[in-house]
């Protein structure tokens, strides 16, 4: 069967067409004409019975992912779920399961199917699991392992996958030559890279590339370019490490496109708020409008346990700019797993950026939520607030701490609330 | 005595400036030369011994606000002092008192002899509360209660107030005229405004206006001109009222810099994220580049319980187009009166926002603590992560809930930590 690709390229006009094309409040050839074009994926392996598809990219509403999963430390399949449900829940377009800890096979099959959007994976980690298990030295591994654990995460239904392809020979040169405050931070690029420095060989998945896109194409999996050398600090972005990477994902795309195999772009990291701009800008240029996918970006280093405010920031501007997927991060990041209370947090916070985006590129009624929450308000309707608010719960609870002596304000201005005084006044005259 | 801002002017070197210039690791002479232009503030009333005095303005740090105050839900004087030594612990550079419950007069007088930075007030509330406790009716609010009050607030020893002069018959009919969603959500822009309304009279800051440079004189409170029109939603953002309210923000602060006492600029409020840069550079185009003070912004309207995060993308973006003060904003907002958990917060988050915009626009050493936080980060060395975080119980708290196997590293990535990965690496080779 032909991919999602090659269909929209042939004109083939799929339901998953159709069915973005609905939730974008668009026409499905305009969907279909822009993952043509590369522009927009639908990540959807041909065996997931997908409940909620969406699409990524150029025109459409930003989306955003949560990362869930075990490690060694904390391995908790029904804490896992819970954690799915809760970032569903709060607004999550898509999962990737990073689970390292456990039977992260069945892990990853139990969220598959439990999971009414987009999962994605990190195909590699088991490589690196599976390594460690075996108490073998990295020298050992053997890429073979690695295109078999990417053949059986599409055989489970996975929808795209982090694959670390154009972190090259060079780009570790890159790297060693003009030096970094914090070197790798990507766990897959670390693992990559300390293969090909110990082996003095390339990546397996840049010289395997061909490989690789035979096994995506088989599953119609989306591929997500991973920046192995993302910075890990303000100091390191947009280095020439970082750019050459990006320049090579370049290249990588268009070869996956035109092996029909929907392909996007991950992105830093951690970048100082005047460079995030330029960073979207200059992946979009150097990857003929593939889908950008940022981790954050993060704007200042110092601020752990409220990675999800210094990440919003970043995902606003970032979003704003053109990038069309964010990975949200939670207030745990650089510090523990998250909890099911993290990942809420972390959700919000990068809905929060996402929406505030769409409101300001003007896409189609992305303010028109706000627009009923003013009226909401003017009306001190609070049920009606409520009922608008990205986070009802939060609202209602605290709303409800301070009880008002006025049932109709609340009880930071109490009676000398604005919205009431201005509406007697207007309605006096 | 001679102001602040007439020392400057005649070339006296006053202790301020000094204190401020080792503050900002400048001049002193730069730093006079700089309120003398009336691009910057140093809000301190000259009966107030401050023990940190700070400037607020062009080419310094940006500097972030705590509002905290009772309201006749809330009345617990110990819990504002709580809350104004946490907003001071985690990084406030002023506090407001905006208490509208209880004796205020006694409460303003004891913050004030406890806070270690600068105060502000909003002495139209005090007139508020006199008339509500009165039973009397709006029609019957005396002007002069008004002047008086802030006198008062001037001989407590308030370093700056908000006073709402800009809202003028003229911005309430464009108010009228062109419709808004919220209309006036600002407190006392709403009295002032249902007064003039209701008596069809002139905004009385507004036409004694020179009576209130008497005042502010004596005192050397810097003024702090309200916008009592500002967007409550992002519908309102940007019209009309809010516009012409600030054109006459910028010819009363001229006349306030002539007579010699020092000003700054409030700003909105709720504004979509497109529109923050703009808002910015119009106020300091029709400002002569006073510094400007903004309350947010907000950047979408559906997040209550969230408004910490939705103003410091604003404020991140705002300050790093110019914005000098930023109000912190806490979750709390829309909802309730914040409590010491909400107050710090909403610091912490405000304080990411002046950070991010310090580092971005280049402020000399501003990355500097970043740049360790990266070398703790890449040693692993948490003790050092910790004594640079901007939150280090917050961060303690975290690292601490899932204990890792290994002490180097954190529960996130476990054994499969990327620095420690590469950092073997590179040390092999």
């Amino acid at each position: 069967m032909s991919t999602l690709l090659e269909a929209a390229i042939k004109g083939e006009l799929r339901d998953e067409f159709v069915k973005v094309a609905e939730d974008e409040n668009k026409k499905p050839e305009e969907i279909m004409n822009l993952v043509a074009s590369g522009e927009v994926v639908i990540p959807k392996n041909n065996s997931h019975d997908l409940k909620k598809i969406i699409g990524i990219g150029s025109g459409l509403r930003v989306k955003i992912n949560a990362n869930i999963g075990t490690s060694q430390d904390k391995i908790d399949l029904e804490e896992e779920l819970q954690k799915m449900e809760t970032a569903v829940k709060y607004g999550a377009d898509a999962i990737m399961d990073l689970s390292t800890g456990g039977d992260i096979h069945e892990i990853r099959k139990t969220i598959i199917s439990h999971s009414p959007v987009a999962i994605g994976t990190v195909p590699i980690y088991e490589t690196m699991i599976e390594n460690a298990r075996k108490k073998r030295s990295l020298i050992k591994f053997d890429p073979e392992d690695l295109f078999n654990n990417i053949e059986k995460h599409g055989k489970d239904g996975v929808d795209f996958i982090t694959v670390h392809c154009g972190l090259t020979m060079d780009a570790v040169n890159h790297l060693r030559e003009q030096g970094r405050l914090t070197n790798i931070v990507s766990r897959g690029g670390c693992f990559t890279a300390e293969w090909m420095i110990a082996h003095k060989k390339e990546n397996p998945l840049y010289s395997g590339f061909d490989r690789l896109l035979e096994i995506a194409h088989k599953y119609d999996m989306t591929l997500s370019l991973g920046d192995g050398l993302r910075p890990g600090c303000l100091a390191d972005a947009t280095d020439r490490a970082q750019i050459h990477e990006l320049m090579v994902l370049g290249q990588l795309a268009q070869r996956a496109r035109e092996a029909g195999v929907q392909v996007m772009i991950e992105g830093p990291g951690h970048v100082p708020l005047n460079q995030v701009e330029t960073n979207i800008k200059i992946q979009k240029a150097l990857c003929n409008n593939a889908p950008f996918y940022v981790l954050g970006p993060i704007v200042t280093d110092i601020a752990p346990g409220y990675d999800h405010i210094t990440s919003a920031i970043g995902g606003a501007v970032a979003a704003m700019a053109g990038a069309d997927f964010l990975c949200y991060v939670t207030p745990a990041e650089h510090l523990k797993l998250p909890d099911v209370q993290d990942v809420r947090e972390g959700v919000i916070a990068s809905r929060i950026a996402a929406h505030a985006a769409d409101i300001a590129k003007g896409y189609p009624g992305a303010r028109e939520i706000d627009d009923r929450m003013a009226n909401y308000r003017r009306e001190l309707d609070w049920e009606g607030m409520f009922s608008v608010a990205m986070d009802e719960e939060k609202a209602r609870e605290f709303k409800g701490k301070v009880p008002s002596g006025e049932e109709s304000v609340c009880s930071m201005c109490g009676e000398f609330c604005a919205i009431k005084g201005i509406n007697r006044a207007f309605k006096n005259k």
